[in-house]
């Protein structure tokens, strides 16, 4: 992705967001400042500051204030990351060992609440109450989806629960990366400008959400080593096994998935995976996609044209078309 | 403390606070609810909204958003308190169970990020940047201390680290409510006025965490069955031990203390927090808790006169003379 068209003209400014990132713990704990770069230095694609910074310019952010906003987004989704892995019990993200697989659960909840600090005070630095109450509102949605889904599972029936929680998810840090541009550009909450821009990143980050729910049937090229069907296997439900469902809803595997929360017989799990994929499936679940970002494509229609605007386009078809 | 004479003026306002503080999980997972109602019903002094509500009706801030400030500063409080207990695997605070002794870890992280997402709404509901940028340097500097704790343990040889320690533990939250309560009065940062507010903050925070370290050597009355000598015990070296290591460097059962983070021998402990309490050390130790609280009152001296500047002079009495 790093070739991708759109980023090129975002390369400055993410470097910018990246200096920015990297001085979060300058004057704190050296172990909270090797933390950080540890964390910085495992990548990622950058996806929410880029469509922050895209969104900004084409409405007329002032600079500054976008890249501080960019760098919030980037330190909440990490902090975010940092407690999902302690959770979780994930060792490895992105290729790289997580720091709960390092450090103690202690110190990892500890660098979690740093970074969500930091965030806050990035948010803060905007200079815009209402950016920092997006912030925290879409904090507050993030976690109680994972209340939510270590309570009860992630064995959904209803397409309605699953929308729900990709949402709180994905869909609404994308959201609050469009409303607070817009918000920074000078666009009145709720105004039709601002719900343009909120209505596109509501929609590619659904889309990037059921994209990650399908590559997890597919193997995902980006993530080597990570194992086909890993959703199913702890007993989530994403749109491939709820389209599957509605056809084969007797299937006995997938039954047991519903029942058990999970499936660990690794013979009946890569059968009832192959059984989804070959039901077609993959392709209705990718079908939804799409009409996210047809969604998302139609709301850019209504905002201005410019460099920035294909540039956004270009992303929106690039987040259905990474992988298939 | 009920009765404690600061406290009959701020009652109705403490109570507006309260019910404030119990919307807070309101529309969100019925388990938040349940957790966020269990951890206000546990109580606790509410000391910090209450220093709060008298600094801003002393300096005149708007009643509304002193009540939204107060609730957010006991919504920060409780928040590092969940995940305190978690890192220290506490079972009981206050007498009642914590979080983490009934819930999982995991749920324990995540009611402790919503939290605080509640707690950053909040004070941004306070319509203040200032006051939102006070709230999350706090923060940061809140966990960057329990992170020195963690990596660095608490066996301190220099009053210059104690003094770190207690201020990031405690002082910092009572300097940013006296702080945030003259922002919203209108005092502009750094000013005169604003100055004089956080100096009685920090004074009386730095007095309360002195003497809660005191108390740990005499038993609380407050918390039944908390066993003296605690923080000895595990390796927490306080006002009272540094006082007594000036005088008895060389005591072979405080320097098992340093050498192994901690004294395990119950009857080592005792017989050193004996001769700790006879050594004056605690007097010592109570005369630097005063000496804050004089510095808190000549603070007062520059604030406007009236009931609650009468209401907060007791308050700052109180911090020093509620155990001995």
């Amino acid at each position: 992705m790093s070739t991708a068209p759109f980023l090129t003209l975002v390369q400055e400014s993410l470097a910018e967001v990246e200096a920015l990132l990297a001085a979060q713990a300058d004057g704190y704990h050296p172990d909270l400042q090797a933390a950080l770069h540890h964390l910085l230095a495992a990548g990622g694609k950058r996806i929410r500051p880029t469509v922050a910074l895209l969104m900004g310019r084409l409405l007329g952010a002032p600079h500054d204030r976008l890249i501080i906003l960019a760098a919030a987004l980037e330190m909440l989704h990490t902090a975010t990351l940092v407690h999902d892995d302690l959770i979780d019990g994930a060792l490895l993200r992105r290729g790289m060992p997580t720091l709960n697989a390092q450090w103690s659960p202690a110190a990892t909840v500890l660098t979690g609440d740093f970074l969500f600090a930091r965030a806050a005070l990035l948010a803060t630095n905007t200079q815009s109450l209402h950016v920092m109450r997006l912030f925290t509102q879409t904090l507050a949605v993030i976690v109680d989806g994972e209340i939510r889904q270590l309570f009860e599972g992630g064995a959904f029936t209803s397409s309605e629960q699953y929308e729900h929680r990709i949402y709180a998810k994905t869909a609404s840090m994308f959201e609050l990366a469009t409303a607070a541009a817009a918000t920074l550009a000078g666009a009145a909450p709720e105004s039709p400008l601002y719900e343009t821009a909120r209505r596109y990143g509501y929609h590619i980050g659904m889309a990037f959400q059921i994209v990650d729910d399908i590559l997890d049937y597919q193997g995902d090229s980006r993530q080597v080593g990570k194992p086909v069907g890993n959703d199913l296997r702890n007993g989530l439900v994403t749109l491939p096994a709820l389209v599957y469902m509605e056809r084969h809803g007797q299937d006995p595997d997938l039954q047991a998935v519903l029942q058990n929360g999970g499936l660990y017989d690794a013979q009946r799990l890569n059968a009832l995976v192959r059984r989804i994929r070959e039901s077609g499936a993959l392709q209705t679940a990718a079908e939804a996609a799409r009409q996210h970002i047809a969604a998302a494509l139609d709301a850019l229609e209504d905002l201005p044209p410019g460099p920035e605007h294909e540039a956004l386009a270009a992303l929106a078809r690039y987040v259905v078309d990474r992988d298939f």
